[in-house]
């Protein structure tokens, strides 16, 4: 069986402008691709009218429920979020909030409908901030269903209070190289073994 | 001299939808208007069409600049968020995201544009993350100019896993009531400390 | 093969002094062992002399060695802390701080010495912060190795400023013993399928 | 009137052992000193019996009343913690639930026993964790009964997953010296406001 994962991309940048999250993501896709996970197009959510809300459908304009329709049909979900002020960006608490849904529902065995899938995080900011933006992600994800494989988060940050962007650096660190290759490595092993035999209903 | 407050009430709710948050920061602002503090009516948050960025304008149809110049124009910041996953609001994290460039801009005295203003924070949840909401939003605030004061956050949430809400709870629960009235007490007493003699320049 | 789990209970509670945790921790062991895990007497982190430090040893009268030797033969980690000020115990904390050390410590196929161990969360306040506290707790283990299956915390808050224990409770919430069976269902399953199949060497 | 300082190193090394921690408090008390407020010797709290609990007094051989006398004298608390795992250190958390016990202790006027007292945090990693380590530090302060001024925390971190240490960094930062003479300004005028004239009792 084939495994598919989605990189969303939770910048505050729309558009094409350039992203450090885009290149982490686009690398950590690379690793996940070498591992026979097919993989669509990054999500540039910023670019989506994702309402506010903990409904899976906020009505008129929403832009979630397609949104929503690819993280359920993929079995691996990439988040990627900046860092700023030492936080999540608001995108990514806007997927994280909307995704809320799920806990009021069930597949066709009684389980949270996002059992089985397993996520990542990507976070990048020119200062501080990795660790506790992976805590926040890890926590919503998994109440929210998601599965978070050992190691689960590649990240980088620069030295304190100085200014540098992930996208400008050259080469990529190899520390952060060979984080992301972990990530994706752990995550789709994880993700094979749930597809075969997944989470029991209780 | 007189002190000004402004309230942000960052519920996911746009319009007029009843809001426990909303209940909340009309109780603040009573007990800040018995104070002697002038006060406008509660900005909801999500009927602005606030930007994502984190310069102090994004351009075209971004409500943010009129809303930044309230809150420069006001003496204390009354921050009022539900919760959601145990965390802050994805409105409140964007208007935090948005004061990131309060770093960036200085008064005639060559300090943070932000100084000498006081902020507290109203949370209200139907269970779980008050605490973990204050300190997001304490550590931001005061990453951007604010100072906060003894007692600076009100907040209620109810039994784990429970799904109470704050405004059906009737009366307002006591415990609560005096919380709304030592952070206003709190915020209007260290307000006006700080109008009468702000920060140095370093 | 057998699975195996170790129960950490991180009250500040030294002895044999009643506890919320130890409750807690007793109903997830009862539901483990309903699934054919093995699990051993809880451990009462706070009789034990865990030193300060980020090394496996930090040498005289140090009992860390012994607990991480316990940690290592177990499958599943529960790890049990109550909340204080929102935030997770300062004994949970030194565990957590003695795992750092599993960062450079690896097994005979390369990989960290933790690997393939899943661990899950049992979290109890009289209010507010086991969100919180679960994320430091997941984003922590993770960094050390851990995998978190879905459903990977249990907990119980009450009312916002009130001081009403969960051992006080009678009987247990309906939700709370629904989330402690889901966890530890999730948990042994998990620790399974890595048992059976565990993660690459990258 | 004059001012005091208070400074608590919660390194994990006890003794003399080289600390990033002490270094910065040095460097904060510097600066606090050439505003004319007066401190004594740095606390290393990794050389003290602070016992597990959440009363002022935890019986036989517990060293926390004397440091609680220390803190409660002074006016501007200087918290500064290493960064492990992104989190605030164990002795640092111990302070802070020792602390809990400040919400039931009044003075005098019928106000906790801790109002009127500024708190600033002084964060040093190798890498990452500043801004969340100050987030569960200013929550747990204020919630205690600090008032946290603008610009409450200094800190030091570097790029993601070196290993350097702030103690080996030759010169010392500029940002970060900037940062150090900033929080103690705004400690000091804050203070002074607030020995002048304190907050109402409520």
């Amino acid at each position: 069986m084939t495994l598919r994962a989605i990189a969303l991309n939770c910048t505050l940048k729309p558009g094409a402008a350039e992203s450090s999250t885009e290149l982490m993501l686009t690398q950590v896709l690379d690793e996940l691709r070498s591992l026979d996970v097919e993989t669509g197009p990054i999500v540039r959510v910023a670019d989506l009218d994702i309402k506010p809300g903990v409904s899976s459908d906020e009505g008129d304009g929403d832009e979630w429920p397609a949104l929503r329709r690819q993280i359920l049909d993929a079995d691996i979900l990439v988040l990627g979020t900046p860092i700023w002020l030492g936080q999540p960006s608001s995108v990514v608490k806007r997927v994280l909030e909307r995704m809320d849904a799920f806990l009021g529902e069930e597949d066709d065995r009684g389980r949270m409908i996002s059992y089985d899938k397993v996520a990542i995080a990507a976070v990048v900011g020119n200062e501080d901030g990795a660790h506790h933006v992976s805590a926040e992600l890890f926590q919503a994800l998994n109440d929210v269903g998601f599965t978070i494989p050992a190691g689960g988060v590649t990240y980088w940050v620069g030295e304190a209070m100085h200014g540098i962007d992930y996208k400008d650096k050259e080469p990529t660190p190899e520390v952060t190289a060979a984080t992301n290759k972990t990530a994706a490595a752990n995550a789709a092993h994880l993700a094979r073994l749930l597809q075969g035999d997944g989470y029991p209903a209780t």
